[in-house]
């Protein structure tokens, strides 16, 4: 970094981490003087029980509460005024988020609307939203998403086909719970796929141009516990150390990037997720090492560091040489946990990409990639992932 | 670490990092809706110039403030008081504390008690607080203390010769103002010491019972800062990147044992430093070394991380002797810097040390240690500083 760089750097949530954090939700919920909760869920984990977990430990405590788990992947806009509505009818004056990204996303969205007018949809871009919401607590269930304390949501326009992103520090929850006993029942492949989602949250934010020393010692560390640990919670899901590592790894992930945003695997990621519903974590790891292999000769010495974090054989190799072992290490991770999807799985063809490049290069995440991207070079590394 | 370790993280207070970001300080004051500014500094910085330097910040925006600046080192309990008392006949509503450990403890206590009723006496210990204070931004001159994010203001009570901590997250700034050219005026012997006392953060943090991930990545973060640059800073005072290290490092170790604590050094400090006024950091400097030889055995692979990060020739060498190297890292360090004191050249006797040791171990720090010492044991530490 220059020294003449000035930057910001701000942790508005305070974190809980640790196996059964869970149990501690009401003394949250009472220090933030919550009387009753909106309980913001998905219906996969009302149907695996995970939900009833957490209400059973808010019912010992004699906590109200009112379930909204009409949550979908890639939520809508519209879902965040319905929870809004759902929370005003029943009187519920805080909201507890419970699950992945869509459902953190979502119940941060609704803390918002409690106490901002209008629409959500008001709110898209940075810094749009005038008042800090109702009370969130963010319960992740599983290690990828980081949005138990980032200050974005992001949300489908699904009508318009198109992904939105509110980013406010008045988004970031009030407390982030993070138990890794909750992620034990996450599937291999959803495993594999968060997991990749982090890695991208902590790789794109270590090269980029806008991170810092504070941010690149989180991205450290977190690259550090997925490359520990990642193959082993995709292959031994009850491995409790590994989920640990892991939700840990999202989590600093997130302290990381929240300043610093992202970079073009992120930029891409939101018209492909938007046109092609490829799960985020998907597409992110399906981009990562084509947009490391891009990016490379922008920053050896990172890339020289991140082959060091994942134990590749630098030894006695030429920097350029150690740092292409970074963009091999990442691609053998992604296929040892068994990613092998591409772009065209997925219904992507060479005459979607003029588009596709086009609303990539709108995002926030390209002006501080390590480089710059021309309109071809997104079209091509999207062909590098078909 | 164990896996079934709870841990909580917060960090209440905004960081702005850069050379030149006091010239934002108008903004920080308006956003935090201050009126009139109580600006908390020491006849040194009134002296040299500095403070006015940050007065003609606030004038060219047209904020009024009161200066109060009869804070000395080891400022005393009476001092918050006279501070609060300014305040309030000026009209000040908000809080700037300019310069070290003394002047930001202080103008951090003040603003509590702009807003908590009686004396600050009656808040000593943890969590002791009961309300939010006023506003308050800290503004460091000095790169060691990590007072500008804390939750502690370390206070004397000159009449009981004793140190008194309140330590409370209300006592966290609002604004951390971090501006690196505001500290290339620092003399050596005090960049030396407070350097040394910043060391002493990110490592007694690193190798305690009490640490987690999140504050492990800033101790290393730091102490790599701290080897690359404390050296220099301390030799070529206007190396300005050299300064931007260590008021990062500093800035970054405070991060690091804020919900640590900290260790042997820091306990024994305390009634060091009260009653045979050794100024902190050198007390801690004098001290480190001893407590790294005392706690070496207890956690081998962290001494060992701490001896590759000052570069110190471990390759070949068994862990045991490795780890050793961490101890003469530091030593060579304090000795290269310039600090030859011991406790005997502040007058500290054997006749001395039984209280000095009966004192220490009532220090939160003791606990959180690596090694557990016995009265004998702190006797012996200090024995070996004299």
């Amino acid at each position: 970094m220059t020294i003449n760089r000035v930057f910001r750097y701000e942790l508005p949530t305070a974190i809980e981490f640790g196996n059964g954090a869970v149990q501690d939700l009401p003394n949250h919920i009472k220090r933030l003087n919550g009387g009753k909760v909106l309980l913001v869920t998905d219906p996969g984990l009302v149907k695996a029980g995970v939900a009833e977990h957490v209400t059973h430990v808010l019912e010992q405590s004699g906590i109200p509460f009112h379930i909204y788990s009409d949550i979908e992947p890639d939520p809508d806009i519209e879902g965040v005024m319905e929870g809004r509505d759902a929370a005003k009818s029943e009187g519920c004056d805080c909201v507890v988020g419970l699950g992945g990204g869509s459902a953190l996303d979502t119940a941060k969205a609704v803390g918002l609307m409690l106490r901002n007018e209008g629409h959500i949809r008001h709110y898209v871009g940075i810094g749009q939203v005038p008042c800090k919401g109702a009370p969130v607590v963010a319960i992740p269930t599983t290690a990828g998403t980081g949005s138990e304390i980032t200050i974005w949501s992001v949300l489908s326009d699904k009508a318009a086909k198109v992904k939105l992103s509110v980013g406010s520090p008045y988004n970031c929850p009030d407390v982030a719970l993070c138990d890794p006993e909750l992620t034990v029942s996450l599937p291999p492949n959803l495993t594999a796929a968060t997991g990749m989602d982090a890695l991208t949250h902590a790789l794109e934010s270590y090269v980029n141009k806008a991170t810092q020393p504070i941010s690149e010692a989180m991205s450290v560390q977190s690259m550090k516990l997925i490359a520990r640990s990642l193959r082993v919670a995709v292959a031994q899901g009850d491995n409790l150390a590994a989920r640990f590592d892991m939700l840990l790894a999202s989590l600093m992930a997130a302290m990381a990037f929240n300043p610093t945003r992202l970079g073009l695997s992120h930029a891409l990621a939101m018209p492909l997720g938007a046109r092609f519903h490829i799960p985020h974590g998907t597409v992110n790891a399906i981009l990562l090492p084509e947009v490391m292999q891009y990016n490379v000769w922008s920053n050896i010495p990172k890339f020289v560091d991140i082959a060091k974090l994942f134990e590749m054989p630098t030894e006695g190799l030429s920097s350029r040489d150690a740092a292409v072992l970074a963009v091999e290490a990442v691609r053998q991770l992604k296929d040892d946990i068994g990613i092998q999807q591409t772009l065209s799985d997925y219904g992507v063809k060479e005459e979607h990409l003029d588009l596709v490049a086009e609303e990539a290069m709108t995002s926030g995440n390209v002006p501080v990639n390590p480089r710059q991207p021309t309109h071809e070079d997104l079209k091509q590394i999207c062909r590098q992932a078909m």
